[in-house]
């Protein structure tokens, strides 16, 4: 394991990127994001993508020059084009413009299409939340990967299909709730699958719809469960329904067998929260509601009630103070790539 | 068990309310609404309910003459004060109002407020799907009953906190997912108590925070779990999000202890869909991935996979040809209430 400073982590990414051709602002834009995904333990979404992110650039897929583009409709409605650019880029320039206009509309939606790998959703909702908003964000599709089973079927049809909300609060940090409508992320099971462990019931199907807990099944044919146990039926109502704002609402036609691609899609809603009632009424209810959740007596097993996003925001404290822990697979695979590029890390 | 027809059932309905003096137009359109929870197999936001609402307005904390006001506050933004209206009076008028609003703007949010139980979601997210729109609704605070414990929790602090979601399609049910936050409804776990039966495991703690499948330790000072199983911090997450548009956003402010009463808070929204793309092009996505999901292969098990709102479709279908069944305590309940109010049934 590596331990990297925030700040050192932040320049490696910038210094890559650079040498990928983006532009000074989207490579220092983009390594922002990355290494807070690694700053708050989402280490699946952080520095681990650039040798993916170097080959998808290398053929082609992804365009490091892309200009994110936009149509508006309405006060209150837009389309983002990515034109082929990394979905950070796109989505936080769609997040700043669902935020413009719904400072003044009260709310705003904004779909997005034609991005590369989405990255930590979170993110955008949180940019949301920091403009004193609600926000919503939908994703589908990540790049063509159909890996999620509906609720009885077998087959893998939907992606991960994830969403997150973001709820902002005074002089404390945003709820944030980001999660996958599956069961168990991806990643997971890859990374069981490397240290030849098992994952928990009710997350994998083998290839013939069989329960399974053993990551190879899943990889031999099988796929994901949607999230929710016994009530599974609900994740999979969920991952349907995060389908219809990203893949179709976004105008991003992710599953029309004519526009089919090798994109993602997402779908953007931000809430003006002071068009609805003043911001100081709604700092003290969210405050009432999170103190009454937090002072819960606590079940066994547990130390203490966890708002959306409490368990991330400890991790990025204790790594800004100690540093951040990348695991060795990921940083020598990072030099490798560095060298390849001819860059100093 | 009573079998009857649904024109019947409503009119006994109808009849029982108009006795209750509620105006002929309201006592037509909340008994369409009850009886109709009662064809899709919803029985307990069905005629079950009676008693339950004579009760609250004998001790005039419903009221059957309410009015339902709104307040415009801009071109997507409304909310409605149901002035202790039975929730569905007041929440079809607000979906009726987003409609309305949405048809304009695009998008609309309502709130509701001060209304009685709110009744069966998905009819008023069938209600804006009808309108060719996606529609939203959270509910919080069923009249005040706490039941529901934060993820890691032992408090019973949140109502069961459900949400619907609806999308229409063309010649074909919409897609109607209607569902609560918790693992199980309180009413499944009262009958499963008059049954002496067990529930499934990941529904139920105790009252030391200790998980039990015995509903008695639920109605000993236990509490309801978030759905999810293993990732019950997915549910709960969602229900501190229900909370908050449906407590905070409507300016229910069903939280904060200044404002507590026992009331339930609403928060819609609606969303055009031919203000994002044209109509026949969304049909025929949806329609896409309809299909795709339909024909995935079935797990052992199941017979075929159910889009949500499906089984009730199903049985819907079922009751309107061989009547509705009305479970016999339920009926029991009806005639001596029907006596009380000097009707014939």
């Amino acid at each position: 394991m590596q331990i990297i400073e925030f700040a050192n982590l932040q320049n490696i990414i910038t210094n890559i990127l650079l040498k990928l051709d983006f532009s000074s602002k989207d490579a220092s834009s983009l390594a922002e994001h990355l290494a807070t995904a690694n700053l708050l333990g989402h280490h699946s979404h952080g520095i681990i993508r650039l040798p993916i992110y170097y080959q998808r650039i290398k053929e082609s897929i992804a365009d490091p020059r892309a200009k994110t583009t936009h149509e508006d409709i309405s006060p209150s409605i837009a389309f983002v084009d990515g034109n082929r650019a990394f979905g950070q880029l796109a989505s936080i320039y769609a997040a700043n413009l669902a935020i413009e206009k719904a400072k003044t509309a009260g709310l705003a939606a904004v779909g997005i299409n034609n991005i590369d790998h989405t990255g930590r959703l979170g993110a955008y909702v949180q940019q949301i939340a920091d403009a004193n908003m609600l926000g919503m964000y939908f994703c589908n599709g990540h790049s063509g990967i159909r890996m999620q089973a509906p609720y009885g079927g077998k087959d893998s049809i939907l992606s991960a299909n994830p969403f997150a909300l973001a709820a902002p609060r005074k002089n404390l940090p945003a709820i944030v709730l980001d999660m996958a409508t599956t069961a168990i992320a991806h990643g997971k099971v890859m990374s069981a699958k490397n240290r030849d462990e098992n994952v928990p019931e009710d997350c994998l199907l083998d290839k013939d719809g069989n329960p399974t807990c053993n990551p190879l099944d899943y990889f031999d044919g099988g796929s994901l469960l949607p999230f929710g146990g016994k009530q599974a039926y609900k994740g999979f109502g969920l991952a349907l329904f995060v389908e219809i704002f990203a893949g179709i609402l976004s105008r991003a036609r992710m599953l029309s067998t004519k526009r089919r691609q090798d994109k993602n899609g997402g779908f953007i809603l931000a809430i003006n929260i002071e068009n609805f009632l003043p911001l100081e009424m709604y700092f003290e209810e969210i405050d009432a509601l999170c103190n009454d959740l937090k002072a819960s007596q606590v079940r066994q097993g547990f130390t203490e009630v966890l708002l959306p996003g409490e368990r991330s925001n400890k991790i990025a404290a204790k790594q800004k103070e100690q540093g951040i822990e990348i695991a060795q697979q990921t940083w020598d695979d990072i030099v490798s790539l560095a060298k390849k590029l001819d860059i100093n890390i």
